[in-house]
């Protein structure tokens, strides 16, 4: 494309990357006063679809720290939606004002779309339940400082592992980094199962029983799943990983999450939440796990434990800056990292038929004019695909090939072959037939 | 007065100063970046009493770019109007914290109220369905650098000509300039007759039945009318325009605006609204018109034009920022752009009585305490005047004169001959009998 | 502590410092544009759960002004509040994005509390009906300004001067500059008790019948009330305050408010509320006495007074920025304002039982969580005290010590022994009884 660099995804940034921007952030944090020079003359415009105070102001301190300036529409859902305006048109208009954009947008995928239509960096600061990529790397950056790296953590994942959109980003960033998980849900919560599909499928991390009894209250009445990857500079470090139950005898980090009760289904109770305080926090194995938490906290938190060394959280939330201070930076082309980029898979166009993503809250669906589908492989055989919006995996029942009538299974070696460009994505036969494929086959020379 | 200089009308600003506001926005985008000390240490304070986003972030941005601070009341109807302050009051009080100010209100007027209470220039963001001429000129700015020039320019104005306040102003300013107009209304929404009346009066605009068959479906089911201005350095343009109906051969500009369905009366509809796509612009005479629209669209322009090199309206809204930029540069008086000032009529105080102004939605209606009813004069004889706020022109039934009691008519000679401050202006006879004016005239020495 | 300075209350000031302020802001008034470096590269976060826009606007104005940059939450009552965050943990957060916090909040106390989580100083910028001191001082400065002194100043107050917090701070700051006050209320909404038993007792002012005919109709069908301050040094001023009524003769300032209805209760009206006008105002007594309202303003002053020299109304909101320069820069350590600062007498814990603060508007009763009943001794016989965070007199029907069993009458000389960290405080012996304490009482040794 040739087109400004977006932060719309953790999976945008190469690890080396990421590694770039924690010494920058940390660098920065050193003196927050002493930069004001980085982005002078520069504008970051706030454009938040939904109220998110703490994110937005944690990313205006951030441009004026760095000696920018911050223009603000902080109820955009009130105002030219209202107009009927789309998202992409929005987003043009506002990228002329603006030097960068920084979009908050309940719909998933948002900000890639936002991407493909700004003249400027975007950076996604929340999209639906899809990423928040800005906190997660707050999240990472915050273990990195307090432990010196990622490699080879132990941490703990409680509370609503289900609904929380920072447990998910999260979880695939410390896999990615090699850390290790071990989930300690509220009954009922437990992360999903395309999570740890994912988590298996991409990072090579192995779901196993954990021995979490050491661990206290924290363990009480939960289904404790200890996850290691596989990747070999990993297993190097657990050799004992291979041989069932793993005893988790040391921690390194709890990250804590409020029961996201907003998006609760009818059956799901915040009964009995995990609440951690000081007496949960006393065995041996917890004694130097610091305790994170993405905030607002309700009760799973006792107050009296902020007094704790060990409570990070606000620490946690004050870093937002000087890592947002990085981004900026970089995505302004004020500070080099130099590094091999990420390469992803292209995005594809997900020709005719129905929009193939099942995701009804997905900007491919919500803003149909301008968000026309596509899709990015993740597996050539069987053929899988996620959306390239959402990230949300297809149903793909069945493809076809542009220019030919022939349909195939995903599972066929003839689908393998058809060029990514020239998929046709079906979720059944009757779709296809619809639109005239199918039928009798003719014989096809593969 | 001696007071600070605003932007309320475009007819504040001389052809002059508007052709110098072009060649200062030209350089300022020439490098939107290198003109950040033009306003250092100086506040602009949007006071917008209705939401408009793109509206406030460009001003914003302009007054950043150029190195100044911006105080924000994005939703000044919640707050102190709530607590029942008159608009006068706020004004006062507001232009105490800031160096200009940038007023957006409902009210029609709202700003040269405003313009007399401040300490400082205000701008006019729009008031109401009265004047935003910022608005218009980013609207001929664009116009300008595509075409080089405004002197007669062939331009169509298709879609609601009837609600849109942005076609209003536009269609005056280029009747000034001497461009020539092509309406292509949507049934029903044409051009108000008090618009027309005000071409032809003021700017010697004279319609004419236009053959617009050439332009093509554009034109279709409408009612396409012609006007040209019959100033005579424009008329030397354009020598068959005595000659009946007029060939429209040849369009530099199509200006689409969208149906504003939220004023739209019941007998309104928006049926077959137009839709201008690639294949309605592939008639010759269209092959250089470039596309505006002042956003947001609907579906009036389908969003594949949009890659279309005459699409212009996403670069037209980015220019919103560097003609902001030198409205406000010179109402700061931090560029100088020497001309002769326009000089208009002088406002008169509309003595005794009703409010003559018939505009309900007019400012000295929703603030009559500190909105004391002014007019204009447009016209001697017959004696004819506009309300000083909103430009609505007046019902002036019977006049008369301070310190007398006789009553005449406004098309008498005796009307003509009475200095505007002394004149009182009645609806009707009634009005003035009800104040103890009229009966038995005595004679008059006229 | 050690912790950062902050501005809760009007008394956290001493006069020396608040006259340092005062000579401040006169410096930054004289040239508002010439400080734009005092405070560059800070940030001010303004933090607010009620809308205000005039006050918010002016701090962020004083800000710009100092060359600072700002951050806005203009609706936090929309946002981190409705996800249940507390007020502790949301100025915990924002207290690490910027170098200094404006608050303003529904509950009263709430800017104490904040003071006790933030990292960096806080301003109160208005808690409920408690305190707003930044506009008190923006009162007194206006005063200062005007007349060149406060002690020793005849001020008329007139109005609503029961629910107007403004005429609270400003009566209890004026009395201890040692200013003379005339009361004239509408009737009915007299200043409470509450506040004359404070002016008498902790500024020594004596109330006393006011002659306050010579008024003309400021007076009229009200209660006027005269309060002498009685220390020795303003004594010295007014040699007759003890021989019976004093004769108001000549007014220094009438300070005006609207009607609070919206803290009306069923029985309080604002029929035939005050309306000052010229004719009003036309008596010798009051030849000098400018005339403030702290806005906005209803009818209660009539617009065409607004041309007269004594309206100073806009000139004291024009004021509000030099004066919140003075404050910021002091608190951001930009100015140097030497002084004895004030020692107050310290905040205890109030030890169990029930939060012994009758004010159910109290942030102690609102967060409960995170502001734990603290109060502050006022008088040590017989015992009273005041809570804390909302400075309302606590209910004491009985107190206990620590570590014993016995019950006290406040007024006791036992009770006047308890070092003030081990009193327990109760409103009854009932609530004593039930928490183990009481009973049979054993000799004390006092």
């Amino acid at each position: 494309m040739g087109g400004p660099r977006h932060l719309v995804s953790i999976d945008d940034l190469s690890l080396t990357e990421i590694q770039g921007l924690f010494e920058h952030a940390s660098r920065f944090s050193e003196n927050l006063h002493s930069s004001a020079d980085s982005c002078r003359g520069l504008i970051s415009a706030s454009v938040f679809y939904e109220a998110s105070t703490r994110t937005r102001l944690s990313f205006e301190s951030a441009m004026l720290r760095l000696g920018g300036g911050v223009v603000t529409a902080a109820d955009m859902g009130l105002s030219s939606a209202a107009k009927g305006e789309s998202l992409a048109d929005t987003v043009r208009i506002i990228s002329a004002y603006a030097d960068i954009l920084v979009l908050r947008h309940p719909s998933e995928g948002a900000a890639r779309l936002a991407a493909g239509y700004s003249e400027v960096p975007v950076i996604n600061a929340g999209d639906g339940s899809h990423e928040h990529p800005t906190q997660t790397l707050c999240d990472l950056y915050t273990l990195w400082i307090e432990k010196g790296r990622l490699e080879g953590l132990d941490v703990v994942l409680s509370g609503d592992l289900r609904y929380s959109r920072t447990i998910h980003s999260f979880v695939y960033a410390l896999a990615r980094f090699g850390a290790n998980l071990v989930c300690v849900p509220h009954a009922g919560l437990e992360l999903p199962d395309y999570v740890v599909k994912r988590l298996r499928e991409e990072y090579g991390a192995e779901p196993q029983a954990a021995d979490a009894s050491r661990l206290g209250d924290l363990a009480r009445a939960s289904d404790a799943m200890y996850i290691t990857p596989t990747k070999p500079h990993q297993l190097s470090l657990y050799t004992q990983a291979s041989r069932g139950a793993r005893r988790v005898d040391h921690v390194d980090a709890i990250y804590m999450t409020r029961p996201q009760t907003e998006r609760f289904a009818s059956e799901d109770s915040a009964n009995d939440y995990v609440h951690l305080d000081t007496m949960m926090m006393s065995g041996e194995a917890l004694a130097e796990a610091v305790v994170m938490h993405p905030l607002p906290r309700r009760d799973e938190i006792a107050p009296e434990f902020d007094q704790d060394p060990r409570s990070i959280y606000f620490k946690q939330a004050a870093r937002g800056v000087p890592i947002r201070m990085a981004i900026l930076a970089m995505l302004l082309g004020r500070i080099d990292i130099s590094s091999s980029s990420v390469t992803r898979e292209s995005l594809h166009p997900a020709w005719w038929g129905t929009n193939p993503c099942p995701n009804l809250g997905c900007v491919s669906h919500t803003e149909v004019r301008q968000a026309p589908p596509m899709f990015r492989v993740i597996s050539r055989f069987p053929l899988r695909g996620v959306c390239g919006y959402c990230s949300r995996e297809l149903i793909i029942g069945i493809v076809g090939c542009r220019g030919r009538v022939e349909l195939y299974s995903p599972t066929s070696t003839e689908a393998r072959r058809i060029e990514p460009d020239d998929l046709l994505l079906f979720r059944d036969e009757e779709e296809a037939l619809a639109l005239g494929l199918g039928g009798e086959p003719t014989p096809t020379d593969g």
